[in-house]
């Protein structure tokens, strides 16, 4: 068997005794991924910063919002993008392949965004979460209109910006403790879709096959962790 | 009376109708600070989002760390003067200059750390941070070096990244929503120390009466929330 | 009595024989001001540089201009923020507070001017004078026409420019020279201005009530030394 | 059958009337590879262009160099990294993943070298590349010689100068033309190497399992066109 | 006699022996330049690469094109600005010196094209040039579209991108091997052109007398190698 | 007779009658140059500003100093060339090589002083001018040791530091005012140096036959205005 490399470069000590809720959260990451998502075995050694954590991202990632969670993934992605992000682009870029159910366009927001001939409500999307991932201070309302006029609400708004500003949270974890993704996210998602079964049917390549929120329809019925 | 401006440029609706648990916090807010922090009636649209945030935020800012209170606010206040942040520096700012119990440190902080004649300790724990904060993919096993020889644990650089990473994420939220911080932190901590009462009693400028973590001897005695 | 830390990380040699021009202008200093601004004891090892900065400095900031006094100081800030210059971003900050008669406007600059709410004027203005701060070499006609378009003549162009970069060298010989502002600009102007005694009367808060320049109206009683 | 996608968004007219050479150039990339790479397809309306890019690419990626080929593809996904290119990080990093018979080394040269844990020589080689990449007016001697200390000859540094130079062309070429990859490059080595088939039989992850220079044994078995 | 200062900073061992066409060609670069351009002899220690180099650049510099050869040129002295190449500000300055039969043309684009007030052909081009240079990551249909507007053909726009991105190549490996440009190319039309015998007759200055192509008349005159 | 072109992008008004030091001070410069420097007529519609430049750039320029007059000369211009300046490139590139005796010196520096291979001295210097202008927030105590140790006083650091950010000044106001600079700069010092009438007598190319501070012997001799 494989032997797990070391999670990442900073010794923290050794996991804490998880609570029973944290626990059983851990047994169905298990159960569903296969694996408990390194992120959160970076975490155990302190049950209050693993449940805070766990607490933000599920609500970000999973919770309701008029993003759909395929777009949330894409947000996840394009800033890890900008921020060369080994663990998450390889995560969430897992994610939002599944999520697509289109391995090409997990790669492509990877790699990046503006070759992805994204709708433009995506576009608008992600221009504004690269743009305040690189330049924060220089947001202004035009850049909030921008959003407006591509069909987003305020309270979405708020969701692209919380969206971002979390994984340039994350992304900087990460970074400066050198974390280490599973590796079972490098090979998920990966053959390719043929159109007969995957979500186009129309002759199009598969990556036009979204909804109108630009996501497979068959992504919402598996349930995931959001790390 | 002067009339509260907007708290933020989005409209994500009305206050939430909040959990006991978090209004005794906001009860405690506001008989210890006189006001609620706006970060948190900007959050209060939603409970789950508010009760992560909060947790996230005290675990970080108060929890048990090997950095003092007073250096992780610096690591705030630090971050947010390199992403230009209006409502961080506003509000951290004063918590730097009442941890510190020195007004001008505060200032210095919030305008250039480098500027600051910081002990080597402080000094590479702001260095880090801020690479980490401008840079994070170019953070390498050296830049931890640099941390362990000034004398952090590996425990301890967990918590200067966590900090910094927060406030690269809080950052960003609040430059995405335009949140305007409360008033009242504009004039906290603003008087001149005078040496006698200060923390100082050796002629030297305030600015060096810190002990060994940076901290004024008085600063731990109230209790003060992270936000 | 607290000790005045050392003004630079330069030795430049002894405080020359000051000219009696000179000699009366630290005195006119030390009565309206109650100190000597730092930046020119740091000068004053050499009365020809000593005089030809404070002509320069005193005809931009205090001389004819369709700029108000206090828009000349805004742009003094607002570059030291880009350049995160802690000389200057204490002593023009407080000469924005001041000017302003509103503490909150000075730290809003210091801060993120984008931030700030401002006139269209204004924000013109310092729009370009950050863009001519970070990438003089993509100034192009189209931003003087934003400019023109913002009801500027050619003449305040050119006071716009000359402020911008005679802050763009002071901002240099400080960092380079590590000078150290004096520490009583930090606590001027600090105190809340109260409605009935500040430049408003009609309930918006303070920093809306400046004139059409944006100037409070008693700031100009009193005449104040340029650095 | 899914149907091609365009090639790029310049309509620069019909393929031309191919050379005898490169006729059968071209019909042993189908061969090989079972399709004709993009970016020869792009060339294609000119039969110099194309013929001169071919003779660049194979000479620097396949011919005689103190570089192992799976080091000179490295190079061009660190510098496609540093430079966003959809095209090049599909197309080479495939080609890595090949070369090193190691998807996951493919993924993370693609993300991030940094977090690759290389071996002195290769993270030497990297350094250098992304360097000239981001900043070539800022070489100089001393980052030649960090070159030579890490076991460098002159006549490789020329090879690594070379493939860094010339991948920060195709990544341009390719992002103006906004190319787009063959969609096989997606898909290409993506299965998990198990350790009794893999490079390594020794335990440790296959990344680490490859031979002085970062080869994997079997690599040079085959023979492969370069672009 | 001065000494022929080194070639460059990388010992690469021997010219080879060269194949008999570019012996020829290095012949007429000596007959019609006066000398062999040193990139040529850089690149001279392996026939291959040599020709490789010079297959390109002759058909990007000198072959069928809609744009000039002036134009070429001054998209190469503009990347080699923003890229600060010693070798190809050279050696590129002078020969838009020579193209445009203008010696204050060249010396404008190597300094900073948008002092040039160029006709909007012209300057749509270079900015396209400068952009793809600086960021080619951020490069999108509008940038085209941009081109497309100031009269560009699809096919004139693969050319823009060809030969930004090939100085983009050039510029680094000068770089990297501090490559040092012929003493000649200072000299070259450095005279100041008067009007009875410059391109111009009719009172304006020189830089404004090309065609509309922006290339002196006489120009086209002496055949030019490209390197 | 060519037509002068105009002066600058900004239309500030017809020249001030000049003061009778001022007049004479002109009528020097077109005794000695042949023209008036243009920087001076854009300033002279208001004889205190012009006073104000010329006393500040003169001292600058010719003034006492530990630094050669050469060597102020070449920080403005690789100061210049960070900033991409036209005008300063022009007429300060001109200055070096006449100060250098040395048409090739000039053009090195305003390139990339990095290529100019500069005896050590001169290349801390430039290092020191080139980071003050790139990120004058980052200058540390280790940027003046660095100094120091290359064999500067502190004296002579202020003045290293104050003609940076005299031409960081500059720069960005000839930039804003998209001021042009004399034809006749362009072809001052072109002609090459023939060894047996330049500066070196040792079969070494001219570059190298400074003194030890840089300066061609016979420069000295004529005395020049400092714009």
């Amino acid at each position: 068997m494989v032997k797990e490399a070391r999670l990442m470069a900073l010794d923290v000590g050794p996991e804490a005794r998880l609570d029973p809720d944290t626990e059983a959260y851990f047994a169905k990451c298990q159960e569903k991924l296969g694996f408990i998502p390194n992120v959160l075995k970076a975490y155990a050694f302190d049950n209050t910063k693993l449940k805070a954590f766990i607490a933000m991202a599920d609500d970000l990632m999973l919770g309701d919002s008029g993003l759909s969670k395929l777009e949330r993934e894409m947000i996840a992605v394009a800033v890890s993008c900008a921020n060369h992000c080994h663990y998450c682009l390889t995560a969430h870029g897992a994610a939002v392949r599944q999520r697509a159910a289109d391995p090409e366009m997990g790669e492509l927001i990877a790699q990046n965004y503006r070759a992805a001939a994204l709708p433009p409500r995506q576009k608008a999307m992600l221009d504004f979460a690269v743009r305040l991932t690189e330049a924060p201070d220089k947001i202004e309302e035009m850049d909030r209109e921008a959003l407006r006029r591509a069909g987003f609400k305020d309270r979405d708004i708020w969701d692209i910006a919380a969206v971002t500003a979390f994984y340039n949270m994350s992304n900087r974890l990460a970074a400066a403790a050198d974390m280490k993704p599973n590796r079972e996210y490098h090979f998920m998602v990966r053959e390719m879709v043929r159109e007969e079964e995957g979500a186009s049917a129309a002759g199009a390549p598969v990556r036009a096959s979204t909804n109108r929120r630009g996501e497979a329809p068959q992504a919402g019925r598996r349930r995931r962790r959001a790390v």
